[in-house]
Parts: structure tokens; C-alpha cells; sequence
């Protein structure tokens, strides 16, 4: 795979209401962003914070996403919680219509819907639960996208159920050999210009390299850093200069996969 | 004012994860009504509750509406908070977000928004917050109703946007003789047969006794009644009984507003 | 094993704000139980209800339990969530403190620690979790008993620091050969006699019938009944007279272990 | 009045699971200050930071206090709720055992209870609710000490009923001509070297002028400044230098009292 356009994704509107989470401020990474997974009150995020976000994104075309969590205020949607999957399913789709009820006030729609943290990570994994949420989404919100990781069954099963599936190439994560990602609760500080050389290499080879040094191949039609990691701003910064630097266009999820169908 | 057609409205959804407030099912008072006032998870309500009430309104052609309130599961949305009100519009959006994105996935809509509570009455004398709300709704759910008291600040302020404003006749609560409802935390047990007499009355006479003992004008275009009264599921039917048997059509209060346009 | 003595426990003040969970009101099962295990907040009872409980409790000269909990008002504490353990005990000291200020408002003391739900089971096979939390009462609660089941991580951790360990027989909850209940959501109604003659014959005899048919010896100081069983308040008292009747003494679980001392 | 001791107060510990609200971080903060108001769950704070900064707190000798405030994360306890003032106590006593459990825990001890903002700013006015309060504190917690203004009704409620009454001078806060501090939510930058002036002369003088450019008395045993006041950690050194610099000595509120008795 030689990728030519490419998504480039970050979380946003991880405060919650006096609190900030990231040195990074909303308004800047969106300026570096083409799709923005906003996070819709389960495990940051309130109700005005949600509608500033949504408004600074409709003005910039940005994608627009939801990032359902398990409800954990207090352990940041990182904590695994072995609720039914249908339960998990009614959670995803109210913080979905909230955050697309900013859309609708502020003249814009959703775009995709990615689920934050553990949820994400479950779902990778459990057949039953994407297979819910897909399901989910093609009633509620046709067209409607879902981010995940290349290797997960939730790409799997969106696939077989024609929901739209976005590929995530992890700009600031180690990969194991299996293609997945591997999780950590506290990232440390990264070199912005090795990030993103890996970035581009990607993009051009379709190859990156593992924890244990291996080189595996990855396809993926978004790019995604993370709003916490320390240093995002400069790694956002890189990672979009050295991609059109090389001639790798970024434009939003939606426009990405129109443009490889 | 005589009213021939007149919607029928009641609170529903207002448990919580293991927890039941009512004594009167969900699904008993849904074959009663024709719209349904469902809380949105600020004061009770959870997701999976949210879906099962949707499911069954929109299996019964009720008239669906968001029922958000202030953010108090502990004091049931039953206490003022002295927020700000463009965060209160932002937590009412979030909440009717949440909610439409049910009716999506069963098939319906939202027909109209009614504050909660503390809410609901805060509203009703706040100008400000009536005007952000209204202001809100006009953007993110044009044609969606307000219910509010024909004496409120609400009430006023939505008719000069021109948005449908729906007038409530509370079947179950003390009137002062300014035409407003007395709020009470608590509810006495009430005759069905009288409660069901004073809605014939208002209907047909467009009066209601006062606290005082006054007879005052009423004028509304839907009847509420509480589902934590006790004894709901009797007046409920009481009024459902009395209502059609001296000839007045039940219907959902867009249609009631529809007939009277 | 022969018993002479034992403790009767119940869980109480799993009521949150305007919800009720349980058709036996707390007041009627406090004139049946010597100890109570009271819900701290984070999966049921908030400081009014907690407050209410504690005072009743007190005037009865009932054992007074904190019954802490994985915090998940949603999923009522019934939902394993994958926290790290340091920060569990933190999280039952908080509500341990909680609870005690109210006895020490209402002249009395806390007599034991019963994680609740999905956090008691979790402890029962988690070691380190288990010596954390036992470690911590040695230092903010030294003599504080903590209730477990006698197959446990958490009586065998507890034994060997010295905290005082009480063992429950588990009235209503049916038990697999290994010794340890079968969690489950939901309860059917159980027949108050036989739920009675099970005590009796475990206290006589040492011995429980498990859901394969087998036989196998269990011990204990405490017999716990769960109050959201339907018909709790019939077992409970069945329960009692049972004891009572075959001259078996029913006292706090600090006494009981005090006698066998 | 010419204060030679005082006791220098700030609010720590209201980050709240992955989220800090504070650039002064807690650990300096505490060697500048005598006595900390320590976040207790309702509006930041949740177990695992009270137990780091209560362990933190016992290590240096520091006064601790627990900081209770209206169950409102999302607005930091800064917006009033209507609640029940037995309600509200109830809600003090919840929080106050929490704190307490992890002085337990770390062989410390409360010295104080101060309700957080508008908590503090209601009780100031509300003598029923003061009042409650102060004869809860008699109860679960004599000795305590409780935190307030000099005009405010709390001081004069604990006075009569012998509560220890530490009388704040705010260092970064507004006076109105009544003795009152200016309840702002954002505060402007700072120059520490004139709040610390300004504590210096309230010590040596017992005056403060006020917004209107009027110089009133005012009474203290206790100057507090905010963690969150840009620029805390330099107003706290300034504050802590030109004190002991003019040969006035710090020390905890109850030394402070004990001192003056």
C-alpha cells in the first residue's frame, strides 16, 4: 500500500468542567487535524465543553467524531468495566446523539465514532460487542464511520456489515507483532521528528516497526497522536509538515475512504 | 376555551441502573398516554432504561419527548443549581441529543423537549434561560415543541421565536391564583375520580380551582399527570376514561397543536 | 462444627436519593438482624440514607458494617471494573470513613468491612487486592472485622495479619462444590421455610447442599440474607425464628467471634 | 490587634483522576503552608489523591482539614444547589469521615473542617444551616475546628456553641466594605509581593482596604490563598517570607488558637 491522501485524527475536549487534561489547547491541535474524536461526557467532557469543541470544528471542516467511553469519570474510560454488551451499546449511543446534537446546532454532522480507551480495546476484541455496536449504528446513523485498528474484529465486522471502517496507523503508540497496539496507561515524551518519519514511512511502505523490532505491515486510512502525550502539539505540528512535505495530501476520514472507493 | 382533542402527557424513564421510582410500570402507562416526558439521565434514566422506553413509544405512536433536567441524581432534579444559563442549554442539548438518538434507532422522532423538575421551573421565570433554550432548539431541532405553563416565561418566549409552545394542565397539582403550579417534593394520595373531574372540567370550561378556592382561566393544550403519585395507574385511567367518555379525542400534542393551527 | 452462636447479616441503605431498591424497608429488617452491612456511597445510599441507617442501627445495638463497593451507581457495584488494586483501598477507606463518621455522630462504631458485589467476589480470589485492604484496616481501623467467605483469598489473608475474619453462611445464594456461591444477578423467590431449614442444618451440622446435589462442609460466624431478595422480609424473619426456636443464640458478629475465642 | 502568629491555609488536593486543576503542585505547596484544606470527592479530590496528600500532609506536621463542598464535579462546587440544610450536613459528615479515615490510616489526625466555595459562601449567610452544621461537628467530631470569615453567621453560630472558629484572611481575594470577600470564579494575576504586603499589615494593623478604597478591621487567625490563583506557588513563598521576615511565626490553626487561649 502506498498511501497518497491520508486522515490525520487526535481527542479532543478531554477537560472536564474546571479541569484540563492537555498542555495542548483545543483550539491548536484543530488546526492541525483533519478529524477530531470528541470526547462526549462518560469519561471527560461536559455538555459546554462538548458544544465549544464542536462549534471550533464545524468552522474548520474538521470530521467530526464521537468518542463514547465507559462511564468512569474517575478512571478516564482506561479501566475495563465487564458490563453486558448491550448495556455498553445503549452507553455508545446516547454520547453519540449528544455530541450530535452540537452538530446539529452548529450546521455540522457526524462523521465517524470512535470508542476511547478500554472500550476501544474490548471491542477490538470481543465479537460480540462490535458486532452490537455496528449494528447499532446502521439504525441510528447510516453512513456513520467507526474507527478502529486493522487487526480488530471490530474492522472485521463492520466490513461484513457495510458500516464504513477507518483504519488507525498509531502515530504515537508501540505496536506488538500482531499489528495491535499496545496499551499504556502514561505515555512518555517522544521526538516529534522520529514520530514523524514513522508517519511517512508508513504512508510510503506500508511498514512499521514493532516493539521487538520486527517489521510488520499496516494499512490504515487515518493517522492518530494522542492530545496527552507530552509534546502533542509539536508532534502534530511534524507529523502534518512531513506529510505534505512528501506529497501525502490530509484530508477527513469520510473524504479519504470516498476517495479510495 | 373548549377543547374537544387534548394530549395526554406523563413522566416516564425516571429509573436508575437497579433502581425503580415509580410503582406504575413504564409499559402500563404508555397504553394510557399519547406523549411521553422521558428523563434524559441528569436525574434519572440511564441509557438502557432510555432505550426500552423509546422502543415502547414508538411501538405505540406516542409522542416522544426529551425530558432533561439539572445534572442531580442524588436530589432527583429537584434542586436549583445556580449554573450559568448557556451551560444549562448545553446540558439540555446533550441530554435531547442523547435521547433522539433512540428514537433513530426505533424509527421515530422527537416531538418535543420538557424541562425537569427544578429546571422546569427555573425556566418558567427566567427569562434568559427560556430565551437560550428556545434560541437552542430553533438551531438544533427546528419544529420541535416546548412544553411549559401557559403563565411562564417560557411560554411567552417561545411563541414570539415561534416555536410551538405546548400549555400544560397539571392534572395532580395545586394551582396558587396566579395560574402556577405549586411545587411540592412530596405527593398525598389523590381520588382518581376527582383528579379526572377536574380535567373534564378544565377541558370543557377552561377553569380550575385554586389553593385558594378561587376558579381561575386555564388554558392548555396537553394534560400532565405524575407517574410518582401514588396511585398513578388509577388516574391515569381515571382521566383516559373520563376524558373520552364525555368526547374528548386524546391525541399526541403535535397533533393537538396541528388540529388547532 | 457445631453453632450455638451466630451473627445475622443483611445489606441495608441500598436506597440512593428518591430510589428505593428494596420492597423491605430498612427499619423492619433492622428488628430482625444483628449486623448490618451499610451501602457507602459509590454503588448505593448517600449520606442521608447512610445517616438514617447508621442512627437505627445504633439504637439497636446492631453490628454496624461498611459495605463499600466498585463505584457504579449504574451497574449498582454489580460490574467488575479493572482498577488497580492501591487504588481500590483507597477507594474503600473513603467510604469506610464515610460511614464511620456517622457512628461516631450516633455514639457508635464500626464493627466490620464487607466489600460489596462484584468487589467482594473480587477480593475473594485476589490476593494482592485481599492484603491490601486488610493491611490498610490494621493501620486506620485496628480490630475491625472484615466478612468474607470461608473458601477465600480474603479469610485466608486476613487470618494471617491477624484482622478478624467472619465467615458467612449465605442464606439465599445457592453454592458450587468448591465452597464458594454462584454470583447472580437476579434472584428467585425462594421459600422462606426452606431458606430457614438450610440455616438450622448448617449451624447443626456443619453441612450445604450444593447445586450439583453434593454435600459439603461449610463454616461461619454470620448468616447472610440479601434485603433485595423478593420476599426478604418473610425469610428474614423465618430465618430468625428458626434459629431461635432450635436454641440458637443470634448476636453481632463481634460477640460471636468473642464467644469462640 | 497585632497578630505575632498565624496559620497559613490553601486549598489542595482538587485534581480529580487523570485531571489536575493546579500548577502549583501539591508536594510544594505544602512547605509553605501550615494548615491544608484537602478536597474531599464531592467537587474534586477523589480517594487516591486524598490519601497522597493526607500521607504528604502527616509527613510535614501540616494542620489537616477536610474541604467539603456541594456534590457538583462538573461545576467545582462553585454553583449553590438548593438543597435541604440536614441534606447538606449530611454531605459535610460523609466527606469529613472520608478525609478522616486517611489521617487514620497515616497516624494523623483533623485538625479542621472548611466547606468549599459556595458551601462556605451559603453557610456564611444561613445560621440554620451553620447552625447544623456547627452541631454535627459537636458530635462526630469534637475539638475540630471549623474555618470561616469573621462576619460570617458560621463564626458567630460556632462561637456560641464552643467550636473552635478560625477566622480566614484572604490573601488573594477582594474585600467589600462589610468585612465580606468577592466570591469571583477567575482570578487575575497577582503581584506577590503586594499580597504578601498586604497580609504583613493585616497582622501588624488588623486593617484591609477594601474594593471601594476603604480601610476596615479585620480579625483573623488563619490567612488563606487559593492553589489555583495564578502564579500560587510565588504569592505562597512571598506570603511565608515577608511573614516570617517581620518575625511573625507560623504555625497550624489549632497552635495558633491554643496560643491565643
Amino acid at each position: 500500500m502506498v498511501r497518497s491522501v491520508v486522515d490525520l485524527n487526535c481527542d479532543l475536549g478531554e477537560s472536564f468542567g474546571q479541569w484540563t487534561i492537555s498542555e495542548a489547547p483545543d483550539d491548536e491541535l484543530m488546526d492541525l487535524i483533519t478529524s477530531a474524536n470528541i470526547a462526549t461526557g462518560f469519561h471527560a467532557g461536559d455538555p459546554t465543553i462538548m458544544n465549544a469543541v464542536v462549534q471550533g470544528a464545524v468552522a474548520r471542516g474538521i470530521g467530526i467524531g464521537a468518542h463514547p467511553a465507559y462511564r468512569d469519570l474517575q478512571g478516564f474510560g482506561r479501566r475495563r468495566i465487564e458490563a453486558k454488551p448491550e448495556e455498553l451499546v445503549n452507553d455508545v449511543l446516547y454520547q453519540l446523539g449528544a455530541l450530535r446534537e452540537f452538530t446539529r446546532r452548529h450546521g455540522g454532522n457526524v462523521q465517524h465514532v470512535k470508542p476511547h480507551g478500554a472500550l476501544y480495546m474490548e471491542a477490538a476484541r470481543n465479537t460480540e460487542l462490535s458486532g452490537l455496536i455496528v449494528e447499532a449504528l446502521t439504525r441510528s446513523s447510516p453512513g456513520t464511520a467507526i474507527f478502529c485498528m486493522g487487526t480488530s474484529e471490530t474492522y472485521r465486522v463492520a466490513g461484513a456489515a457495510g458500516v464504513p471502517a477507518v483504519r488507525e496507523f498509531y502515530a504515537d503508540r508501540d505496536y506488538d507483532d500482531s499489528g495491535s497496539i499496545v496499551f499504556t496507561r502514561r505515555m512518555r515524551a517522544l521526538d516529534p521528528k522520529e514520530v514523524a518519519d514513522r508517519c511517512v514511512r508508513a504512508c510510503q511502505t506500508g511498514k512499521v516497526k514493532t516493539q521487538s523490532g520486527a517489521d510488520i505491515d499496516i494499512e490504515f486510512e487515518s493517522i492518530c497522536f494522542h492530545s496527552d502525550t507530552p509534546g502533542a502539539l509539536a508532534i502534530g505540528r511534524a507529523i502534518r509538515d512531513a506529510l505534505t512535505g512528501n506529497g501525502i495530501k490530509l484530508m477527513p476520514a469520510a473524504e479519504v475512504m470516498a476517495a479510495a472507493a
